[in-house]
């Protein structure tokens, strides 16, 4: 079982429109309203391909009882730790056409000390049965990056692999607790290192303690940085067309499946993790992935980094 | 007391921000989630004014509820009829500096036959002991003019003022059964009665049976026009900036307290809407009115309409 921490989950409201016209009305039908966040995004995409996993979360008012609604319809095994203050919502609106989202995203309201114990517990308590944590996603306001490093610390000292895909001092904790695997994009990457220049920002964190980085680089696929052997990247040889959200998502769903049963090549972890990124991009929601991954899974190139393209 | 039924009703979710950027990610602060609908915002701002005011709504769904918590939370007394479908969101996005608001609608579902004969049941049980009738809003999908028009003539055969403000074939039906007083922008004006011309569209709602024509004009302010006597149009002699979200109904509020205490003169109408309207700008949230309304009311100036400007 895939065991994932979504700390600051929300509700996903996502609206098709013609055209977004600031300072107009837009009649729109109501769209899905789904539990997000990028650890419930992993859960939901190892879910639907088969995989056993189990998604930890807050849940609190209206829009938290939503959010375990639908992980409940939607059959994701899930331990939801109530909270006081109401869960977040996220609105995407997806323009017909070209597909251009734009997000309006709420900050997660602060938990409260015992909130926080409660939710490390909820974490705590399946981890012996776990094959890989996964810790996914933005704090909410005001949580330690400490206690993300306490639960990596903690899966470690069990043997089972962790994976963070987060950002600023939490991504910088949880490379100090040795992660198995970190999943920046290359924006977090520069903002938690303080580093402008990919290699030198996949390096520091490598330096800190963590065994791999994975660098979501969008169209251009993934980096893998490794602390102990040569460095990848992995592109797919032309561009898709489609709804980039959740991509990261599934890149680290695929990961956490390979990690789960063993300790994956670069090359298998590469081109797992953008395929499945790939295949997301093809549907249109978060946490889905389109049927043709095995075949997006052969066409993903590898090259060595820096590769002679890449040699100043 | 005076009723208000919302047919479509909605939970209204408001967002300040800096700019909107298409195809950009936008950090926000959860802000309201209100009981939103015309004749919501109708009853908030008689409730808020001090006049005794029945809501009657339908509510569906997780937003149903979250729509009946904030009206109790409010105070103000209302009749949710149970439906199946949830109730419908809109989204402001609401840009500081100039104020330029988005908005996503979401349309409402269609109500069963079943679900139809219950809410007209909810406001015939109190309609007699209402001082007046304010039907406001949108319809949901499907929902018979018919159905609008049998409660415009069941509280005029009990001697009870109606308001009408809706759009379409049903403020056509409004008008025929004998509305004391509907409420239409130029916009909507046109749209229903096919005339593009101001004065010709108003006339065309009074041969069809309304007594008062109510047209608010946006910074123009309003025309009040009669079946039995003169035209007159009211305006601020300045533009006020603010959410113009709500005016419309803060002018119905205003009409509605009026035509509850007797039949008021043009000018007391024309002075009490353009007023509330007004010191509704000047509030962020829908619903409510600045204390401002007393002073605003002065500055209101009256024209015969249509006076020597107007005429060709």
């Amino acid at each position: 079982m895939i065991l994932t921490l979504t700390p600051n989950p929300a509700l996903d409201l996502t609206y098709r429109i013609d055209a977004l016209q600031p300072g107009e009305t837009h009649r729109v039908s109501a769209g899905p309203a789904r539990a997000g966040g990028k650890g419930i995004n992993v859960a939901r995409v190892l879910h639907t391909q088969g995989f056993p996993v189990r998604a930890v979360l807050t849940a609190g008012g209206a829009t938290g009882a939503q959010v375990v609604a639908d992980l409940q319809e939607s059959g994701i095994a899930h331990e939801a730790v109530p909270v006081g203050s109401p869960t977040r919502r996220t609105i995407a609106v997806v323009e017909d056409g070209d597909g251009t989202t734009t997000l309006l995203s709420e900050s997660g309201a602060a938990l409260s000390e015992d909130e926080r114990a409660r939710l490390h517990a909820a974490v705590q308590s399946p981890l012996p049965i776990a094959s890989c944590l996964v810790i996914s996603g933005s704090l909410p306001a005001g949580f330690p990056p400490e206690e993300i490093a306490a639960m990596v610390a903690s899966s470690r000292s069990r043997g089972i692999p962790v994976i963070v895909d987060t950002s600023g001092p939490a991504l910088l904790a949880a490379a100090a607790a040795g992660a198995d695997l970190l999943k920046p994009n290359a924006a977090e990457l520069a903002e938690a290192t303080g580093e402008r220049d990919l290699a030198a920002g996949a390096q520091a964190l490598l330096d800190l303690g963590a065994d791999t980085v994975l660098v979501s680089l969008g169209e251009e696929g993934m980096l893998a940085a490794h602390s102990a052997s040569a460095w990848t990247r992995a592109a797919l040889p032309r561009v898709l067309r489609g709804n980039p959200t959740g991509a990261g998502d599934a890149g680290v769903a695929a990961a956490a499946m390979l990690l789960a049963q063993g300790a994956p090549t670069a090359a298998d972890l590469l081109r797992a993790a953008t395929s499945w990124s790939a295949a997301a991009v093809l549907m249109p929601l978060a946490g889905e992935i389109s049927r043709t991954h095995r075949e997006l899974a052969v066409e993903v190139a590898l090259h060595p980094y820096p590769d002679s393209e890449e040699r100043p």
